[in-house]
C-alpha cells in the first residue's frame, strides 16, 4: 500500500483532468479529481459545446431564408432567447452528468470543491479544510476569459462566460477582439437578430490564419451586415443616459458606440491563481501558464499540468491528447510526448472555417517553392437559395516535396472537412494522392481533388 | 493537313463527351462534339445536378422541425413543387449553356443532333443527313433507365427521367429498385410530403454496400414513415377505378398498392441502339454496353468509348477521368489507363451515405484478419432537435498491414466526409495515421480519429 492517500490527485474536472483521472481510476489507481464549479470544464460548460449549439441556433434564419428559392413558403419565424438558453442549459447538465458518471463508474472520487496545492504531495481541499496526499498530483485548472482590467468601465462588459447566460438577447453588442471567440460570437448573434460591430487591433481578424481565410471571412461577414472595426481598441465604456440601460463605447479612432452589450474576447488567461503553486515551488511562465517539459512534467517531480493552464494549443482534443500520453507515460510505461504538429482546427463562424497545417504566408517562409491551388465557388446550394456566398478552398504544396503542407476551407462543413483533411497531412499525404482520388459528385469537396494546376507559385517569397 | 473532316469527333455531349471535346479543341485539334438532347448529359440534365437540388428541397422540412428545440417558432410552411420545377429547370439551362460556351470558346464544333457511325472514320448527323470524317471517334452517349418492358402496365410507369419533371408532386408513390437511384427518390418524395413505398426484389437495400450503411438507412427510412418491401417484386401495374387517376399494383407476394405514381429504378442500360455500331464493326458485350480496353478503346483502332456507355463504373467523375485519360493517351503522349479501384461515393438519402473502399463483408473475405472500428452515436445537434437519428462510422483495417481498407459513413454531411476520406485512403493510410491525427471538436468526423480500440475483429471469416 502506498504511503500516499491517492495514486493521483487531479484538480480541475474538465477535458484533461477528467480524461486523466477517469482511465487512472480504470487502471486501478485510487483517484479523486476535484472541481469548484461544475465538472466539464471550459468545454462542456461554457466553451464549445453550449457555443455550437448557439451556432446551430443562429444558422436556421439563412435555412428559413434559402428555403424560399427551393419552393418553400413559411410563416415569419420568431426566436425565443430563453427557450434556447433553457435547452442548452438541460443538455449541458445531462453532459456534466455523463462526465460525473464516467468517474465514478471506474471508483474515481469526485471532489466537489477548489483544491490547493500545500506541498510537492500534498492539496487542501478547501470546502472541508482537509488535506490529503498523493504520489502524483495533475493540475488540470484551465484558464478563463481575460477580464482586461486596464479598460475603464471593464466591470460593465461581458465574456464569453456571460455570453451563454445573458438574461435577454441583446438589440445591439459590440464584441471586442479578433481571435476565433470574438469571431464566433459575433456570427452566432448576427445569426440570432442581433446588430453586432466587432472592433479590432489587428488589421484583420484570425491573425495566423492563412490570409485567404481572414479576408473572405471578413468580407462574408461585412456583406450580410456585422460592421467590423480594424485598427481600432475600445478605451472606455460607460453607461448610458437613456432608459434602455445601454452602454456608450469609445475608440481610440474617435468612434462612439450606444450598444445594448460590450463582450470582451481578449484572449484567456491561465488559471494558475490561488492555487498554491508557490508553495509547492511549480514554475510558471511570464504569462502565468505553468511551464512543463514535453511529457507534461513541471518543475516538481511529483506534479503534471494538462491543457490550457500550461497554455500549449488552447484546444479540447488536445488536452485530452495531453491526458492520454500522460496516462501512457506514467500508468503503462510507455513514455509518450505530446504531438502537438499540424493540428486541426475549425473556427465555428458563418461561413466556417476549417484550417490545417501551414498557412501561405508560412509556407512561403519556410520552403523555397510553393504552389498554391485555390478554388473559389458558389455551392451548388446557394444556385437556388440565391444566397451571395463563396466557398473558398486552398492546398499548398511543396514543390520540391509535392507534400501537402496545409489545407483551408472556408465555407459550409469547412469544419467536418477539415478533419479528414488532417488524416492526409498526417499520413504525408502529397498533391499526386489528391490528383489519383476520384471526386464524388456533387459534393464541394470534389474541388480538393479537381485543382489540378497551380493558381500561383511562390519561389524564394515572390509570387511567380 | 489531315484528310479528315476533324481530329476528333465525339457522340454524346454528356459529362465525358464534353470534357474530351473541350480539352481536345483547347490543345488545337479540330473538334466536333454531337449531342441529340441536351448539352450537359445524365448529369446535369436529370442526375447528379436536379437530383442533389431535389434534395436540398426535400431537407428543408427537417431544418424547419429542428428549429423548435433551438428556440425558433414558425408558421406552417407550404411547398411548391412547380415552383421547384422551375427553378431547377432555371438552373439547368444556365448549366447547359456553361457546357456549350465551354466548347465553343475553345473553337469545338457543336452539333445539335443525334450521329450515328457509318465507318470506323465516318460518321452521319442525323439532322441533316451529313456525313463527315474524323480521325478519332469518341462514342459518349451514357445509359438510360431500364424501361422493364416484361412489366404489364410498365408504360404507366415513370422512371427518374420523367420524375424531374412531373407536373404534379404525387399524393403517393411506389418506387421499385434497391439501388441508390431508388433509395435517393424515396428520400426525395418522403421530405416533400409524398407517402412513399420503396420495393426491392432483394433481401435488403443498397446489395454491395457495407451491411451497417445498408440496414442503417433501411431503419433511418422506416422510422421516418417510408414503407419498405423486401423480396418482393411488382407483377403489374394498371390504372385505378376511382376518378383519382391513380394506378394500381400488385406484388409477387400479393401487396395491392393503390398509388398515385409508380416509379421503376431497375438499373441503367448503356446507349447503344441504332448507334451505327454494327456497321462500324465495335463490339458489345452482352448488355450492350460496348467493349473497351484498359484505354478505353473498343475494336475498332480509330473509336474510343467513355463513361456510362462502357458500363465500367456509372458516375460523373469517373467518365470525366477517362476523358482526362484518353486526352493523356492520344493527344499528350502519355499513355494512361483510368484508375478505377477506391472510388469513394455518396448516396444522398436522407440520412446520407458515404463509402470508399471494402465493405466489412468483402475485407473479410480477402483478408485473413481483419480489425471493425465501429460507432454509432447521437449527432450534436440532434440532442436540442430532439431528432431520433444517430449517425454511424466505421473503419475496416488490415490486422497485418494496419492499412484502411474502407471507411463508411451514414449521416449528415457524408458524401463529403467520404470524398475526403478517399484522399487517406488513395495514399495508403495506416490506422495510425488515423490515431495521430488530433480530433477537431466539436464535430461529427472526429469521431474517424477518437476509435481507438476495435469493436471486434473478423479472423479468417470468423468474428472473433
Amino acid at each position: 500500500m502506498s504511503a500516499y492517500d491517492y495514486d493521483l490527485f487531479v484538480i480541475g474536472g474538465g477535458s484533461g483532468g477528467v480524461r486523466a483521472g477517469r482511465v487512472a481510476a480504470s487502471l486501478g489507481k485510487r483517484v479523486a479529481v476535484a472541481e469548484e464549479h461544475r465538472f466539464g470544464g471550459t468545454c462542456v460548460i461554457r466553451g464549445c459545446v453550449p457555443k455550437k449549439l448557439f451556432v446551430y441556433a443562429s444558422q436556421f434564419h439563412e435555412h428559413f431564408e434559402d428555403a424560399a428559392g427551393y419552393g418553400w413558403t413559411l410563416g415569419t419565424p420568431s426566436f425565443d432567447w430563453q427557450a434556447l438558453i433553457a435547452a442548452k442549459d438541460k443538455e449541458i447538465a445531462r453532459l456534466e452528468g455523463l462526465y460525473r458518471r464516467g468517474l465514478e463508474s471506474n471508483q474515481a472520487e469526485l471532489i466537489d470543491s477548489r483544491a490547493e496545492l500545500v506541498d510537492a504531495h500534498t492539496v487542501r481541499i478547501v470546502a472541508t479544510g482537509k488535506t490529503v496526499t498523493a504520489e502524483r498530483i495533475v493540475i488540470a485548472t484551465g484558464g478563463a476569459p481575460n477580464p482586461h482590467a486596464a479598460l475603464p468601465g471593464h466591470e460593465l462588459c461581458i465574456s464569453s462566460n456571460e455570453a451563454f447566460d445573458l438574461a435577454a438577447l441583446p438589440r445591439s453588442i459590440l464584441i471586442a477582439g479578433g481571435g476565433y471567440i470574438a469571431v464566433e460570437f459575433a456570427n452566432v448573434f448576427h445569426g440570432l437578430g442581433v446588430e453586432v460591430t466587432l472592433i479590432y487591433r489587428g488589421k484583420e481578424i484570425l491573425s495566423r490564419f492563412d490570409h485567404d481565410l481572414r479576408q473572405g471571412l471578413h468580407k462574408a461577414m461585412v456583406d450580410k451586415g456585422i460592421r467590423i472595426l480594424l485598427s481600432d481598441v475600445i478605451e472606455n465604456v460607460a453607461r448610458g443616459e437613456g432608459e434602455g440601460g445601454g452602454l456608450i463605447a469609445t475608440t481610440k479612432n474617435g468612434e462612439t458606440l450606444a450598444v445594448d452589450t460590450v463582450m470582451l474576447a481578449l484572449g484567456r488567461d491561465p488559471n494558475t491563481r490561488g492555487l498554491g503553486l508557490e508553495a509547492a515551488g511549480v514554475a510558471l511562465d511570464e504569462r502565468g501558464a505553468i511551464i512543463v517539459d514535453a511529457y507534461s512534467r513541471t518543475n516538481v517531480p511529483s506534479i503534471w499540468a494538462l491543457g490550457d493552464v500550461t497554455n500549449r494549443v488552447q484546444l479540447t482534443p488536445v488536452a485530452i491528447h495531453e491526458a492520454m500520453c500522460f496516462i501512457a507515460t506514467e500508468y503503462r510505461g510507455q513514455p509518450t510526448a505530446p504531438d502537438h504538429d499540424l493540428i486541426a482546427t475549425a473556427v465555428f463562424s458563418q461561413p466556417e472555417i476549417g484550417t490545417v497545417g501551414l498557412s501561405e504566408e508560412d509556407a512561403a517562409k519556410r520552403h523555397a517553392e510553393i504552389e498554391v491551388y485555390r478554388a473559389e465557388f458558389r455551392p451548388m446550394k446557394a444556385t437556388l437559395s440565391g444566397r451571395a456566398e463563396k466557398m473558398l478552398m486552398k492546398l499548398i504544396v511543396d514543390a520540391a516535396s509535392r507534400k501537402v503542407l496545409g489545407a483551408h476551407v472556408l465555407g459550409h462543413d469547412a469544419g467536418e472537412m477539415v478533419q479528414l483533411l488532417g488524416i492526409s497531412l498526417k499520413a504525408g499525404a502529397t498533391k499526386d494522392d489528391f490528383d489519383r482520388t476520384m471526386a464524388v459528385h456533387p459534393t464541394a469537396a470534389e474541388e480538393f481533388v479537381t485543382m489540378y494546376q497551380p493558381s500561383y507559385r511562390i519561389r524564394n517569397g515572390e509570387r511567380v
